[in-house]
């Protein structure tokens, strides 16, 4: 069997997660990474490496471009960009620009006869799947979804601002108890702040007071003062042994009644040791989906809502049936 | 708009989830329930009930049929039959007969020009969904699968058969240690025995030995000896008010691994407080495809591997990507 050409754009941390997935399946190979730098900082001997600019010499040579830059300058350019070229999968999870980012690439991906699976990943993606089945089943509910146990980025770098602070690293970390609260048949109305605690670990420059900057990263409004917050002193050390990981995760829960008041409850959670490892993992598989669907003559935009999940396998349909129905 | 019409076959337990069901979905409506009882036992008078054999009398007038049935003798018929004159669901969930079901349903379909979707619910169905989800993502892993806490009616059924039993139930229970293991990082080789607990509930007739009553149940090759088993004896009015329930539920977990060793871990779960009702639910959204798949063109037969996630919802593509992605 022939094996699906993937290649790479951008060659952080997403893109060298999913050149580590490519590995672990063995109807993909990869024909070339794509960057902005220079290639030849990258070249490594055992991957090709390109400047992003001649990508258009691989129309033909590529089935699908796995791009991994971020959702905030890279893919609002890359996606159109590669769409016109080649079928593509990202993962754009800048929630409120999804629809005007699905029209742009779906008008240019029809143009090109190709096809684009937009914001995969798993929040969007995973739990967007999550959401959406589970308010078909049970249109009578509750929707909960939880984030972490993670790092926040947005969140690690507000501490790195504050007087005092060398470095730091912020986690959102669901709340148990108002899990196992739903868990156990309860609705309650909830703003994010009450699901989820901040804990920081701050290693303070040398005699820095590190009460003021335990008051000061407390006190933040927007990021930490509606928060139950707690802030760990760490030497440099501790930092780069037990905090250099990108775990994150979190939950999709439905607390719905079906009949005359009957409790049903669905759950969907992920417990990762490293994000963009996980994330890159759903997209080598939604690379796999795009080729066969590009294949059977699709083109244009579409998500993961629009991807029958047999495609995502390398098994037959009849595999599927036998195995795992 | 106009409403996708739909028929039950069959009203026990899962028939009158779906009529239930039906009710929570605006874009549908019940025609008429199809029993090989006597309609007129059954009338209500806000519903139509019609013997089965009139069934071809509503060709045309029924969107999708609801096969209510059970896997053992109903299904094995009703699903041929039903599919070739009407788009169908049915929750036919024996395992080991699914690829030629498939394939007898599939033929039938073809032949008539409609839809059928087979084998929905939860397990078969959301599960199995899950369990190819996650292997799809993470292809180095282990899956497991815990079912409960729910009744079991074949050992409900074994501990009746029990001299001095007057009446009796059986639930699994998933062991929470093990599961709790396998969240943590474990992965374990384990039996169905070392993942599930028996707890039985036993009415003893008046003057029966509740002690070799225990030992006959606990001993019990097959069905109870290899497993970790209680049995509370209760009174029958406990019975009544405390266990007529139909709760169920599971979970499905892979542990993974990506890149270098790093851990991974999806998990699925379900808590039921009645399995037919949420079955029935399941196959209510799953009819909703079905209908839309059938009149984009498609027929024969699918498994809910083959339908995106998309058509199982009311809401239009640009809805779900604005709300739910």
């Amino acid at each position: 069997m022939e094996k699906i050409k993937v290649g790479i754009v951008g060659y952080g941390n997403l893109g060298r997660g999913v050149e580590k997935a490519i590995k672990q399946n063995p109807d993909m190979e990869l024909v070339a990474i794509f960057t902005r730098r220079e290639p030849e900082q990258l070249a490594t001997g055992e991957v090709k490496f390109e400047h992003i600019s001649v990508a258009e010499q691989y129309k033909g040579k590529i089935d699908v471009m796995i791009l991994c830059g971020g959702s905030a300058t890279d893919l609002p350019e890359q996606t159109p960009f590669m769409a016109s070229m080649f079928n593509t999968v990202d993962s754009f999870d800048t929630h409120a620009k999804i629809p005007e980012f699905f029209d742009q690439v779906n008008a240019l991906a029809k143009q090109s006869g190709k096809l684009s699976v937009i914001s995969t990943g798993w929040d969007p993606g995973l739990f967007s799947l999550n959401r959406l089945l589970a308010q078909a089943i049970l249109p009578e509910g509750t929707d909960y979804t939880f984030w972490g146990k993670g790092v926040s980025q947005g969140h690690s770098d507000a501490i790195r601002r504050v007087p005092g602070v060398k470095a730091g690293v912020q986690y959102t970390v669901p709340v148990q108890s108002v899990i196992e609260r739903i868990r156990a048949g309860e609705t309650p109305d909830l703003a994010t702040r009450e699901k989820h605690l901040r804990e920081c670990f701050v290693v303070a420059e040398e005699g820095a007071d590190q009460e003021a900057i335990r008051q000061t990263i407390v006190s933040m409004p927007n990021y930490f003062s509606d928060y139950d917050t707690t802030v760990h002193f760490i030497t440099e050390d501790q930092l780069k042994a037990e905090h250099q990981g990108m775990p994150h995760g979190g939950f999709v829960i439905r607390s719905g009644i079906t009949g005359e008041g009957t409790k049903q409850i669905i759950e969907f959670g992920l417990k990762l040791e490293s994000n963009p490892e996980f994330t890159a993992s759903v997209m080598v598989a939604y690379a796999r989906a795009v080729n066969r669907m590009s294949i059977e003559g699709l083109s244009g935009a579409k998500t993961v809502f629009d991807v029958p999940f047999s495609y995502l396998s390398p098994k037959s349909p009849e595999e599927l049936r036998r195995e795992l129905l």
